[in-house]
């Protein structure tokens, strides 16, 4: 008998029709005599329709952030209860439990809050009367006693937290694509399928838009060492394990991956003193901005210029931040740019493979696709390019590295 | 400075623009300087959305209680959130409390739990920092910390619960009428709004079917000695005070009231030993089924007939019941009728006056209506008709009652 985690998103159970196919995979699992906890997340829609009433309410400005998390955990509690009746329906035992009832300890950073720990109690009494636990994903309390959430995506950080707080001997990750393929296969006939990939090579993945997990849940598991299979709640078949060290495959990459949520922003001539650009980025790491490709170069009269990168999603903030700051020390201008697109390609190979990144920028060449900016690392080569090419890019990459999969 | 507790019903926050309505209310009394509690439902038809996805996947059966209150729970969790947010948007701190936050310890009945106490540790906290503090009504948690309801109507007597737990100085209860009245108003067009009632008038009228309040909550206000006020939450209309001493009006009778909830069960042919009617309503009771007018006449052959009557939301449960137990016992036939209606006249007055009872009679002979069946008490009197009847009944006694308010 294992004990199984199992992780469905918002799609997965967006109405009676989902929430019964979701049920019917659950109680697979626990009639062959596993121990079963279900995460899911908010039905379909329903987070957005939130987002929405709330907006009725502020307009454009952006509510109390604890009164958010208090709005969109009423998401999670829907879709758990209407799971549980669905199981039960299906003859088999089950509870629904909110994330302070399953021991979520969070941070009180509201909306994007952090698990501090996970008190398993609960979920083990329930487990212990043979019931199969359904837990809303995305969500737990604060040590002021408010109710919390992760942020978009959390739910996969749930259920691999519950994974690795019950030592649990499987985490399934179900979503609407049926592993972690070598490119978007929506975009790139050729893209493969990887049956099994690495924790870094995904966090890679994870961090560069292919967006199949939330890399939070991905570092997550590779710190408790939880074994992750991502696969689709729509068809049979087996999915793609994230784990340690996946037997070794000949792939110099294991995927091509593109992020248009980037926002460029470069601030001339900064004067040449030491710790200005340090306290730049400090005050963006302060309101909880990554910044990621940074690029240094020397502009006019002994100054600087720098050019970096953040979410899109943040790009206003930041830009505001960086003008303040630009004025206060007598910097240039501030520029951004959000018609960007990150293209990265991501492999463990790399590391004993000379030649990958070339490889990559001659796929690019051959396309006449421009690069503005580059950044490596031991198992990712990403580079900067105009969100136009950014598809384009991807194919040429993905054709340049498995030619044979068309 | 006082302690307020307001309450407002789903209809009074049921889109952005009647939120905003009642986050000026709140922030009026609020900017008075006193401090301010507002208990609210969920809005307009969430409860009956969220009732028909579980019964989309229960179909006709009734789900595990359990997830219901777990489901419908979320509904004042969204309401909650977004007035916390209106009143912040007109200006004032707020803060929204689920029930369990707020401290709401119930019994583990769920889908009709009642309230064993309220800990309100938390919301002194938040009047202490002068936030207007918002708190999800109809729900509690039981010690087993589920997530528990109070049933429908149960956000009176959350508001109730919480103005007794905190010696507030007032309870409001916001409705869409302006108060409470001699008779329907939609109905009755001479029906009058009264200024003052008592406990135990408007017992009777809550029970009887005048649904401005839910009879649990004037009971708790009664035992808790809370003045209450009924009024509208869209126009600035003083409404109807609820105490214990009303200061005395020169009217007969307080209200007159109608209730179709109601079906009527006769069992014929029950064996004349003592102890077989007891016996039937214990068992009746022991499924929270109240029982009301009871009629026992003598049947044939030395056995007796009863006939009662049940709230028609119990009616097929009471009829299971009461056959299983007619069978065991060797009684004759269980008949049941739900086209019924029971119409009731209430008022303090009829201690001290004689003849009320025979006016109301009057009144329906007049216009030729069939009384079934009659039960009395102090301070009210009720008789079952015909369903089709019940609106012409109402009219005919009021009309006897209050000859000048046409």
């Amino acid at each position: 008998m294992s004990l199984i985690v199992q992780k469905f998103g918002g799609s997965s159970v967006k109405d009676s029709e989902h929430l019964f196919n979701v049920a019917k995979i659950v109680t697979d699992k626990y009639k062959e005599g596993n121990d079963v906890v279900v995460v899911v997340s908010a039905q379909g829609d329903t987070t957005d329709d939130l987002i929405e009433k709330a907006q009725e309410i502020n307009g454009n400005k952006s509510a109390s952030k604890r009164e958010m998390d208090m709005l969109l955990a009423a998401g999670e509690q829907i879709s758990i209860s209407l799971l549980a009746m669905a199981i039960q329906k299906l003859g088999c035992p089950s509870v629904s439990l909110l994330g302070w009832q399953a021991g979520f300890k969070t941070t009180s950073a509201h909306t994007s809050a952090r698990i501090r720990k996970v008190d398993t109690l609960r979920i083990k009494k329930e487990l212990d009367s043979r019931k199969i636990v359904v837990v809303a994903g995305f969500q737990g309390l604060s040590r002021y006693d408010d109710v919390t959430t992760l942020g978009r995506g959390g739910s996969d950080t749930s259920a691999v937290a519950i994974a690795a707080a019950m030592h649990a001997d499987l985490c399934q990750i179900y979503t609407d694509v049926e592993g972690v393929y070598t490119a978007d296969p929506r975009k790139v006939s050729g893209a493969i399928k990887l049956p099994e990939i690495s924790y870094d090579e995904m966090l890679e993945l994870a961090t560069l838009g292919a967006q199949v997990l939330n890399n939070r849940s991905v570092e997550m598991a590779k710190k408790y060492n939880i074994e992750l299979e991502v696969l689709s709640s729509l068809t049979k078949k087996p999915g793609t394990i994230v784990k340690e060290k996946p037997k070794m495959e000949k792939m110099l990459i294991s995927g091509v991956a593109k992020d248009t949520n980037v926002t460029r922003i470069s601030v001339t001539c900064i004067p040449d003193k030491p710790g200005l650009a340090f306290k730049m980025f400090s005050k963006l790491s302060a309101r909880d901005i990554n910044v990621d490709i940074i690029l240094q170069s020397i502009g006019r009269n002994n100054t600087k210029d720098i050019t970096f990168t953040v979410p899109k999603d943040k790009g206003t903030e930041a830009v505001e931040i960086v003008k303040n700051f630009a004025d206060s020390i007598g910097a240039g201008e501030v520029i951004y740019d959000d018609n960007i697109a990150k293209v990265s390609i991501v492999g463990a190979g790399m590391e004993t493979h000379a030649g990958v990144a070339s490889k990559m920028f001659e796929a690019l060449y051959d396309r006449q696709i421009n690069i503005q900016m580059i950044s490596t690392s031991e198992i990712k080569v990403s580079v900067l390019i105009d969100k136009r090419d950014a598809d384009l890019a991807v194919e040429a990459i993905h054709d340049k590295f498995f030619p044979d999969n068309d």
